[in-house]
């Protein structure tokens, strides 16, 4: 087999073969194939696309190229929950003790933050104390007994994917379904969780801009997770502004005790009932997913899902008071507000932008060598929709840094008011296969 | 300027501008661009293609990565003649007196053969003594006093092209109009002749197997020899069977003496009219085509041409009397028929079939660094359209190895009789824009 012959193939709109697929990623990680015919292949893939076999094919391919987790250890149905990425997206720090109250196993494995975007662990650490740093063996003990542990990315996941994706971002072919699709879906399936949440965010603080590209996206990874054996679905969420109201990580950590407490933003919680009713559903715990979205209600009322948040905490190292005493999280030195320069209804708060206000104030990392602050970001005090008078606070800033015009400029850019808006709808959609 | 973005935007069907096309050909040859940028590059110009204005610039873009041949001082029009590649292919040796007997300065620069096509600087080697190492100066020199040299390609000549060249050979990105035509154009731009005459070949023994694709590839080059100030045109001839009846470099020396002396093959001499006519018109030596072609004729003649076959000959150390005695040429030891199975008349040579059953016997090179065999190689004696009765030979291989059942197989398979068939044309049309 000669990698120009296969290029060749899906240069004229052919279809590789499994034995083909597993040729090129196989050459590719063992350096045996050269980056110059790789990104030939994945330009020739940008307009040629692949179909629905090739592209499970290939997310197999991508898991086979490194190590995988193996959960067969943990009881019950492992659900995992993943999101495309926005902007002060704390879902993931709600849900995961939220689910495990239920006696859902919670195995996740999270990442951190770049750009724009936050990351689970980096939020985590504003809790003094906690720490992702467990052996595989801890992880799995600690799933067994209290349902929920969190792990940092580790070992030889997927390198076949890093390498792909590190040579597609420099060869503009970052922006092709089946190579995100794969590339997504390898990274969760070599996680090793038996089903699936998908949470593809759409907006401007999202990789897709339009609900018809972020429809696609999902569709596409729905399907390559069900191809290869693992019960997968999607909600496709609004990012066309922040969900919530905090952006910064011990903000969102504050934000998602709240929310844990039943007294979170209306949005944020909307959604993580959304995402937590379909684990619930597929972890076969409910026999529909009104039924499901209930025993979340419950275990919120009842304070579990806070009880196994304290627990969960405690476990990994970290002071559980800070549940009962938020203030205890890393606190900025200083509080700015954002008056509104006028009357009116809140119409637009571009997502990515302010995320990159956030970033500037260093909530989050410019490049993946940043350091990041813990305690600093922004708290959005209006949301789409909302009506405003001048003078009202639109965005508190809390930072360690005296002059914030840079950022504030960049807010002031950034949020629309207008004479009317209404808020966006949270949840466009749901895609099963 | 980012070469990521330069891709995007092609990917996108952008138009890259002057600027960022000499950005991206500087960069890939000072090494500071990557070949799996350009590589994905080359694909997204396979998909989008390239505007007129792109491609002369691309052209130029790889002229001004390395040295160019100043001609100026050569007095006179000096008309380049490129083929695009076929098997039999003798049109310079016979052009290239004929063309200086009419006092036009022909300033050659040649290549070696390579798969199932020969070159020139290797058919005139088969000629004892004959060598192309000579200093620019001297060259400059004999075409000024006899208008005739041939000079091996020396020096820093495109040496972007190179680079393009090995990595689309192995992206897949070779079959690209804009990439091919802007590939040979800068190589005869560098070389300096002030106008050019194309041979695009089409058929089983070319690159462009269809008359269409050969017309669009002629357009390409055309217009870019046109919009970089090179009078240039293109005859599109045919290539689905060899051109003449030798094939292998001593065999098309004696078949270029023949033509010189007006008893060569029909095909053969038609084309060296068709283009000769052409570079005579260019050069200013004549008011019509009509006239080109009548002053080919008388000094073909009045043997001026065969005079100044000799002189070039002699100029560049090889012996001239082989010119008068054929029989002084490499001979290959064993000639062996192949006679035909049936009746009826020849329908098909293919052509690059049987190139590749001379490259066999040695006359032409599996790789570069090949050894070839300058006697050795095949005269065709029939040609399609012929009648041939059962028996007679169809072929005569010239062999230095007794055993040539693997040639003549492959002879039998591509030389196919039937009932009827008629020669092919061989000129398919003429591209002056």
């Amino acid at each position: 087999m000669r990698m120009v012959d296969l290029i060749e193939k899906k240069r004229d709109g052919g279809e590789l073969t499994t034995e083909e697929i597993n040729f090129i990623i196989e050459g590719y990680t063992n350096d045996q194939i050269p980056d110059y015919q790789v990104s030939a292949l994945a330009m020739a893939i940008f307009y040629k696309d692949m179909t629905e076999r090739e592209r499970a094919d290939l997310t197999m391919a991508i898991v086979n190229s490194g190590e995988t987790i193996d959960l067969s250890a943990i009881e019950g149905v492992k659900v995992d929950k993943h999101s495309t990425g926005g902007v002060g997206d704390t879902t993931t720090l709600v849900l995961a003790p939220l689910v495990a109250a239920l006696d859902i196993p919670v195995a996740k494995m999270s990442g951190r933050g770049l750009g724009h975007t936050g990351g689970t662990i980096d939020k985590l650490e504003a809790i003094a104390g906690f720490h992702v740093e467990i052996s595989k063996e801890e992880f799995v003990q600690l799933v067994n007994k209290h349902k929920i542990a969190v792990i940092g990315q580790s070992g030889n996941l997927t390198p076949a994917d890093k390498k792909l994706y590190a040579l597609r971002d420099v060869t503009a072919t970052v922006n092709s379904i089946p190579l995100i699709a794969s590339s997504i879906m390898s990274k969760k399936i070599a996680a090793g969780s038996d089903a699936i949440v998908l949470d593809v965010k759409t907006g401007a603080g999202a990789f897709m801009k339009t609900t018809e590209d972020a429809v696609e996206l999902a569709q596409a990874m729905v399907r390559i997770g069900n191809n290869v054996g693992r019960k997968t679905m999607a909600v496709i969420s609004d990012m066309s502004q922040p969900l919530g109201y905090a952006i910064g990580n011990a903000l969102e950590v504050k934000e998602a005790i709240d929310t844990l407490k039943g007294e979170g933003p209306k949005d944020l919680e909307e959604l993580c009932f959304a995402l937590g009713r379909q684990m619930v559903f597929l972890a076969n715990k409910a026999a529909s997913l009104e039924e499901a979205e209930e025993m979340l209600k419950e275990v919120i009322r009842n304070g579990k899902a806070l009880e196994k948040f304290k627990e969960f905490i405690a476990n990994q190292g970290g002071d559980p008071t800070v549940v009962d005493h938020p203030e205890k999280l890393p606190q900025a030195a200083y509080r700015i507000e954002v008056p509104a320069k006028s009357d009116g209804v809140v119409a637009e708060i571009v997502a990515d932008e302010i995320g990159t206000a956030a970033m500037w104030l260093g909530a989050g990392r410019a490049t993946k060598e940043s350091d990041i602050d813990l305690a600093v970001g922004l708290m959005l005090n209006k949301k789409v929709g909302d009506p405003v008078k001048a003078g009202e606070s639109l965005v508190t800033i809390h930072a360690n840094r005296e002059d914030v015009k840079d950022v504030m400029e960049k807010i002031y850019e950034n949020i629309r008011i207008a004479d009317h808006a209404d808020a966006p709808m949270l949840v466009h959609g749901i895609v099963k296969e």
